[in-house]
């Protein structure tokens, strides 16, 4: 059923993969990174990153982590490609997404100047991105699937806009705690009794945490 | 080790028990309680209810939702005594967890003066509820196994406190988002990289989600 309803809609096939702590969080209060995710759970997400067209990040996740966002270890074809949304051009000319290990695209607002050595930009949206306008350009190009890694706020837009396909989440052994600390799902939330609502499709032990895999009901 | 160290300090052993959604969420962002747990879960909280001595809230709780805190269809004597941590008397004269189907108390500073009917007054602390005097006075009338049931804050302080010998969360297929909405954690949350770690003892599929279940690793 939603393989039918991505054909219709004309978009890539959504992702979302994150890790958090037992009591569902993603970082400590200073958004300091911790290792919650196993080994066993990396060599999963190096599968999953090399099984996907593209992966995509907040502007946010970039400036805190800095991260390569590519599969160690394999050539620059077997890449999937690196998406940031990046509203105003604030990826730094020297992060590490930049670098030339793997191709990767900046989506900014119509209004950003800002371009970047080794990345291609696609300018969308005034003021904010359009989600929908981002996923009708990557179906334009060939991407057929997306994972979206984080970080809280970007994961929520797609909730939010209805976008999400597939929801996974490692949880680590582990407390936190804070209530600003960040989260899966950040941003505004969803309102009063209306969540969106989940199947389980999976639920496996991986060293010392559990993955839970669901995929998104869609009512109409 | 866990009883061993439960001896040596004596203290009841304190058992958290929560349900959340699948990022990490007790309620939405307005505190709206939400049909988080399943039948299957509400089957399994009852039974934890009865095997336990006591079950213990944070005022907050009982102004948001009201809870009896008892277990439906048991007469008096098998009901677990009510504790609710209320620093300034805020619990008011009509809240369900003051009717007569199971003894309560209330645990407030020593400046507070409220007294309420149906329940028991415990004074301890200044300015704050000092948790270990709590224990103490826990142990001291019988009670070995105590239930926290939350909210995020209350749940914090225990953990803060390094009182929790178990961690029990139950997952609802949801996903609520939202960076305000409350955790099954709130509070300051543990600085830098120092959680608390856990090591799961359990997973099991309950209905729609799943309960995971912890217990807390000591570090010495």
């Amino acid at each position: 059923m939603t393989a039918r309803l991505n054909q219709w809609s004309m978009r890539p096939r959504v992702i979302v993969n994150c890790a958090m702590s037992a009591d569902g969080k993603i970082a400590s209060r200073e958004r300091k990174q911790l290792r919650i995710s196993s080994e066993e759970d990396m060599a999963r997400v190096k599968e999953l990153r090399l099984s996907v067209d593209a992966i995509l990040v907040g502007v946010g996740t970039i400036i805190a982590d800095d991260p390569h966002l590519t599969v160690k270890g394999r050539p620059k074809e077997e890449q999937p490609l690196r998406i940031v949304l990046d509203p105003n051009g604030r990826t730094p000319d020297d992060a590490r997404v930049l670098n030339d290990w793997a191709p990767t695209v900046i989506v900014t607002t119509i209004d950003c100047r800002k371009r970047w050595q080794g990345a291609n930009v696609l300018r969308t949206g005034e003021g904010r991105i359009g989600l929908r306008s981002v996923m009708a350009n990557l179906e334009a190009n060939n991407i057929k699937t997306l994972m979206v890694e984080g970080g809280g706020e970007t994961i929520w837009s797609f909730f939010e806009a209805g976008l999400v396909d597939e929801f996974r989440v490692y949880i680590g052994p582990m407390v936190i705690g804070g209530k600003d600390a960040p989260t899966p799902v950040d941003g505004a939330g969803f309102a009063g009794t209306s969540p969106t609502k989940l199947r389980m499709i999976g639920s496996e032990r991986l060293g010392e945490g559990v993955l839970l895999s669901y995929e998104v009901v869609r009512e109409s």
